[in-house]
């Protein structure tokens, strides 16, 4: 008798592509798609375009696996009601009722929160997390975003938007953020915030300035920080410098046992993680010295989409991980 | 027949007095007793004549009620072990068991987390939180204490010292905080904060200073407030504005429903609630706005600390609350 392994979908709805894949209880990848989120005005197409793609995969694995749910990574989306609502990086209007959707053409249970959150749940049940019952994962990306785990369990809030400490604001008055508001942590701490930074550093010494114009990436920064160049260190110490802050601080409200960095900037290895160390420590309320962890993500940059919106329905529908 | 209703004690160590007393289910208070914590230079003394005079009583109540346990409200209290760490405002040195020691006394389970997580408990079980899962509870006393509930638990972190939103750095290079660090929140919204501030406005009016040298207290400012004078109102205002933007970013952590504001301050009703509130919602991200209540507690001032340890045993005990 062949005993049958779980499989789940993992999809991942971004602002320019929508991944998607079939995840087994292991972790392992199965299949791995993309379609081009904006080429779908009305996400009633794009999901019939996934599912038809999801339920030939389903059936080819059908010997060997019960497919049993889907989990969705979503900007802005409601995990109570499996909705996204008013997602600034999509196309689609109004509330869409994506996990109804989903759950409706694959005749399985489908839940959904936000990228960061699902993430979060992925660095849990696959990544460096396992085990843990208090952590925080923040992404670095664009933005920051972040998700936090208490008591064993994500973070919803009232309204399932808690977990947004990319809008923490460290500084009243300081750089004007896209959400209307200033001083947002993640004015200062993505690669839009060093990018910031770096060229900040640059206006006080315009005959370093060889961009002509263009504007440097975070990739870029990093280059020139492998080079040894003064300002892009500088850049990245004072990155690191406003993290460690934000992220003593966020120990006040949770005590995680570690706190994992994930995306672009959190590859920068010992650039970004030495001052961000640093500062954490310096800026701790003495309870919390020397024993918190800030630890580079264990998922793989490519993989943490489809496995963190993988792990949400694992986790969901397998109490026991 | 008889139908046995549950009793606890609660137990609240204090620095000055150790107030302790009886609890039934709907947190009617049978009985409630204080000794002077400092005549005691041994834990275990204040233990023994807590527990005897607990015992009497009890005994007095047996003929109506089961005594089922204890909960004990404690600064630095560490639920995971029970234990009292270091507590710097009592006298008692190193790692006090404080838990075992009335356990084993009073043959019940006891149960002990720092005093502003009890009295956070207390809200739920007894007050204006229940039936809530998600929110804040802030006392605004000598410092700025605060209890965390998400997904309907208290919030402990890894280590039991979560929730500690009184130290979360606000104005690096601020005020000077007794913790070491300068900026932190306490330094501003807290009776001695709103001193601090009084005492600086004044400082700008000397020819309005009729204190000869004394300090005001936050009572003395709350009266000169209701007499309309300029500074202590602006010292209300300033104090508002400061706790309505730590505030806001908390939210960005747990989303809760409604923050509850306790103790000294919180009493000056509109006077520090239209200022907070006001600087709130200013500083709110849009998705939270007009959805979060701040509101006063509605645990009584004197009984808040005995229901509080009280509820915290009576939720240990009973799952359904």
């Amino acid at each position: 008798m062949i005993t049958m392994q779980q499989l789940v979908a993992g999809i991942d709805i971004g602002g320019t592509n929508t991944v998607f894949g079939l995840v087994d209880e292991k972790g392992n990848i199965l299949l791995k798609e993309s379609v081009a989120t904006e080429h779908f005005p009305i996400p009633e197409d794009l999901v019939a375009v996934v599912c038809e793609r999801i339920k030939k995969s389903v059936a080819a694995f059908s010997h060997k696996y019960n497919f049993v749910g889907v989990g969705i990574g979503a900007p802005n989306g409601n995990y109570f009601k499996g909705t996204i609502e008013f997602a600034p990086n999509l196309k689609w209007e109004g509330i869409v009722p994506l996990a109804k959707l989903f759950s409706e053409r694959l005749n399985v249970k489908a839940v959904l929160t936000n990228d960061a959150n699902a993430a979060a749940i992925g660095e849990m049940v696959f990544g460096g997390a396992k085990g843990m019952k208090d952590f925080l994962f923040i992404t670095l990306g664009t933005g920051l975003g972040s998700g936090i785990v208490a008591n064993g369990e994500l973070i919803l809030g009232h309204d399932s938007f808690a977990g947004e400490i990319g809008h923490v604001i460290l500084f009243p008055d300081g750089r004007q953020c896209g959400c209307g508001r200033k001083g947002c942590l993640e004015t200062y701490c993505s690669a839009t915030g060093i990018k910031r930074t770096y060229s900040d550093l640059l206006m006080r010494h315009p005959e370093k300035n060889n961009l002509s114009g263009k504007v440097a990436d975070a990739k870029y920064i990093y280059d020139k920080a492998v080079q040894g160049d003064t300002e892009a260190l500088e850049a990245f110490n004072y990155t690191g410098d406003v993290l460690g802050l934000a992220l003593a601080n966020s120990v006040a409200y949770t005590s995680p046992e570690a706190i994992f960095l994930f995306g672009g900037l959190a590859l920068a290895g010992d650039f970004i993680f030495k001052p961000t160390i640093e500062s954490f420590e310096r800026n701790l309320l003495n309870i919390y010295k020397n024993k918190i962890k800030i630890l580079p993500s264990q998922l793989k940059e490519n993989d943490a989409a489809i496995l963190g919106a993988a792990s949400l329905i694992l986790k969901e529908l397998n109490e026991f991980i």
